[in-house]
Order: structure tokens, then sequence, then C-alpha cells
């Protein structure tokens, strides 16, 4: 039921940003992000046939096919701001969807309120839940594979499923292959949790071009295996985010959603960083609205480069 | 050097246009296209150091490229309608581009005045030529096996190259999976050639979205193969392409070039061809300027689904 990942060489990119690049891309899985592992991965092993839960977008239609083929249903909780298409796409897979207003009422609140009318649910975090990570895993096992070929992965955090996941994935295929984690500036609650050596929650949701991580803070979870696992974190300004998505477009030929473009975002905002390595990049996902993603591949060349530069040095090394 | 076509599961896009639908990317090739696999060939294959070709940009990046790497040197004569990311790609190959316009004097015409300057250089066809049938013979060997998985395979014509190239892989590998050429209707020599039983040309380069197809006739030695070779030919209306373009990246996450949507297009334009059939379109390039993508990708709803359709049954069934 999974896709593989699709590996893509990019020679144009590479030249551009001056490292060796391989893109992992999950643009092309089910529902168009890697979000559709852990999701598959839990409606299939709840005994639950309802299922709860709260997302910007990507988690929740990955549920909502997830329970189309496993005969399950589910309620997604949505934050008004989401892409429309990835409204419509939890719908079309039959996914019941509540739009709501973050300002008025958190997506957990919500997600609580839900809870308790409907009790027989199970109610699905989009990253902190070890059915997520052990879904997501199946991603880190198959980037395995590239040892002795690359040197790093970078990959977007914002809960944490993600990289909680390739993490538990390598390690359990005896990779020790780093993992670099990519956040934008405006939402750096992980590189401030690991910094302070617990878990640092964002006051809201915050507010960035990058619609995948706006998360308030870490999982538990996640917590757990990012403190020790990941290797450091990448802060990138905005204007990364859509240089990166522009530059994947045009010299990838890869349609990527702003999320799906932070790794790439890291390699403009810290070049210094990953001078001379083997990068593989890991492309989230590709759900955006053609008038956005028209708005940023119409950008670019007029903007300074130095924009997408991080303002100082802002890599932070966990301890390990 | 060559790398393998990508291989898409494109579920969304399968239900939107009610066949079962396997995408063949040749967008994450070598420069952005399948014709990297000519011109490699050729560029490897032939003695002289220095080629020249006339290409509306796929075949001109794919040869400037091919030069590069073995070491060789090319002129590219190009239609001063050409997508500009074409032009610039050669450029960066190291390819010396000449600008020409069409309405002045044809491609076919300055090759050969070039050749009288240049009479130590090998003047490449894009198409017309069995070193590039052969190049692209390697897509068709790859298609083969998908014998037993698909009923037809979709791939745009303009002068034969791509549709003679996949037909002779797939019949070196003996299989007899059908090939399905799609052309615009404003650029429907082919089909017009099948009917008549030799090769009818356009007048001038006939206008199209689909830039890649903007070809005066088919070449003889492609002749020789789809005319026997292909099952039929599906006509597009320009609308059908533009639509195309927009459900790959919709539904498909894939950017392609309008050339490179034409498959999706036959599927728009006559549905009942195709219904019940597992399809598998070979999406040729991806090489499209942001603006031009940027429009194609807002349009779309608005657009009555009709304007896709063929107005009459255009299919013409080759003899076999």
């Amino acid at each position: 039921m999974i896709r593989p990942t699709t590996f893509i060489e990019a020679s144009r990119l590479e030249r551009h940003l001056g490292v060796e690049l391989l893109l992992a891309s999950e643009t092309f899985q089910q529902t168009g992000s890697f979000k559709f592992r852990a999701a598959y991965n839990l409606v299939s092993k709840v005994p639950q046939k309802l299922i709860l839960t709260a997302s910007s977008g990507n988690f929740g239609q990955a549920v909502a096919l997830a329970c189309k083929l496993l005969n399950k249903s589910c309620i997604v909780v949505m934050p008004s701001a989401s892409a429309r298409t990835k409204i419509a796409a939890v719908q079309e897979h039959g996914g019941l969807v509540e739009i709501i207003d973050v300002k008025q009422i958190s997506r957990a609140a919500r997600v609580a309120e839900l809870a308790k009318e409907h009790p027989e649910a199970y109610v699905a975090s989009a990253y902190d839940d070890p059915l997520v990570i052990e879904g997501n895993a199946t991603l880190g096992r198959e980037l395995s594979k590239l040892e002795g070929r690359v040197d790093c992965f970078l990959a977007p955090v914002g809960g944490g499923g993600l990289t909680s996941g390739i993490i538990s994935g390598l390690r359990q295929c005896d990779s020790r292959i780093p993992v670099v984690g990519v956040e934008p500036q405006t939402a750096n609650d992980a590189a401030r949790s690991l910094k302070a050596g617990h878990i640092v929650r964002n006051e809201r949701e915050p507010e960035t071009l990058a619609d995948g991580v706006r998360t308030v803070s870490l999982g538990d979870h996640n917590w757990k295996i990012l403190q020790g696992g990941l290797q450091s974190i990448v802060e990138v300004p905005e204007a990364a985010i859509a240089e990166g998505v522009r530059l994947l477009f045009n010299f990838a030929n890869l349609k990527a959603e702003p999320t799906g473009a932070l790794a790439i975002a890291a390699l403009l905002a810290n070049p210094e960083q990953f001078k001379g390595k083997r990068v593989c990049a890991v492309i989230s996902g590709a759900n955006v609205d053609p008038e956005l993603f028209s708005q940023l591949i119409s950008g670019g060349d007029s903007k300074a480069a130095e924009d997408c530069r991080s303002p100082k040095p802002s890599e932070f090394r966990a301890r390990e």
C-alpha cells in the first residue's frame, strides 16, 4: 500500500547549490506526502473504527484515505488557513472536515471536545504517537540503503513525526548516518527545545509559509528520539523556503509544497555547514494550492540571495 | 549516464480520468526530458567533435550536456519562441545558441548554412537519425517490463523520434503492447500522414502550446517504423493540453511541460477510446517557463470540460 520513496538526482540543482545532492521525494507517495506511512500504520493497527484527528491537511488526507482503504471513518479538524487543495482531498476520500479558527480554539481543544462526543473513537496525533513514528520509520529503513552514499539527511521538523521516524528506521537498520532537522525561524521551537534540554512550546501556532510545520511543540514520543538522535537543526528564513520551492521547480522539475522545500532552504540558509558533503534532502510533500505555487515560482531572481541566508549561525549541535 | 524512467502511480488522477493509469515520467531524466537518451547515444557514437543541430530546446540542451560530458562542442539553432528556460539550459551546458526567426528562415535552412561553414561537423536531427531512434529505444526496453500490466502506451508525436524509439525498444524485447501517438490538432501532420500512407508536411512550423512537437513533418527513418508500428494517433485540442498540465500538477504532483502532458490530453479528448484500459502515459519532459506554467495551472475549473474533447472521433487506426 505504501509506495517507496522516489529518489531523484538533480544535477542542475546540485550545481546551483554547490553540494552533492540526492532528493528523496515523498511527493508521489499516496496522498502526496510522507504522512500516509504514519496514517496507514496507525489506522490499520488500532481497533477503533472511528479516528479523530487534527491536521493542517497532509495527515488529515492520509488518515482519510487509510480509513477508506480499511473501511473505517474519520473526522479531521483543520485550521481555516489550510491549503484548499488539502481540505478538498480529505473530503474526496470521504473524511469529515471540521474547519476551525485557531484564534478562537486550538486544534487540540476542538479534538478534545469531539473525543467527549465520540468516546468510541481513537484520537490520533499527527506526530506524537508510537504508531505514527513506526509508520514513518518505513522511510528511515528505505533511506538506510544509502549507507556509504550520503553523509547526512535533511528533513523538516514540525511535531517531529518525520524526523523521529527516519531516525528510528535508520537505527533499526544499523545506519548511523546523521539526521539534521530544518525549521522555519518563525517556528523554531524544536531548536529552542534542543538548546533548553526540554520541550519548549510556542505560545500559539506559528506563522510560516511552511504550513506543515505550524505546530505548537514537539510531541513527547518524538522528543525522546530527537533529543539524542538529531544531529542539529537549521533554522531558515521565510525567503529561503520560497526560494527552495522555486529552485526545486526550475532546477529539479519537482513540485514541492513549502514544507517540502525546507531541506533545500537549509542548504541556502547555511551553505557552509554542508559544503563538500553528500546530502540527501527529504522532500516531504507537494500539496499546495496553484495560486500560492504560482506566486512562489514567479518570484525569485529579484530577491537578494542574502535574504535566504540565516542572519547568524543559528545551527545548534545537540549533545549525543 | 542515462537515468531510468520514473514510474509514478497517480490514484487521484486515475480516478479523475476514469482509466487505470501509470505515468512513465522522463521529467527527471538528465536535462529534464527523454531527449538525453537520443543525444547521449548520438554524441557518443559519431566520430565528429562538433555537433550542429536545430531544436526547440529539449534536444538542444540534451546535446549540449552530452557534448560537455563527452568533451565535444555544439551549435544549437533555436526558434525565437523557444521557452527561455530551454535556451538558458543549453547555454549553461556550454552549447552555443543561435536564435532564429522561423518566419524568416527555417531551422533546417539555417543548419544547412552552418554545415557549409563547418564541414567538419556532424549535423544531428532531433528525430530523423537511426542513432536518435536507437537512443530512445532504451526507454522502449524499460517500458517492455510492463508487459502484462498495461494495455497500451500513449506518447507525444512531433518528428516521431520518441514513438519510433519506444516501438523499436519494445519490439527488441518481444513486447507487442500497442503504442498510440498523440498530436495537437493544429500540428496533426502525423495523423494525416498515416491516413495518406506517406509523409504529409505542414506548410510551416505549426502553432501549438506543445512547443516540443512544432515540427514540419515526421522524419523518414521515423516514418518507416511508425507507419506500421503506431496503433493510432489521437489529435487533441489546445484546451486539453492545458488541462493535462493542470491535472498532472493538481492530481499527480507532477510538473510537466505542455508537450509532456499530451498523453493526458489524449485521455481527456477521447475518453471512450481508453475506457477500461490500463494505460501507461509517457510524460516526455518538464522544461517550461514559470510564467507559462503559472498561467496553465491557474486556469481550468472555469473551462468547460467539453473544450477538451475532440470535436469528432478523429482517431485513425493504421493498417498493421
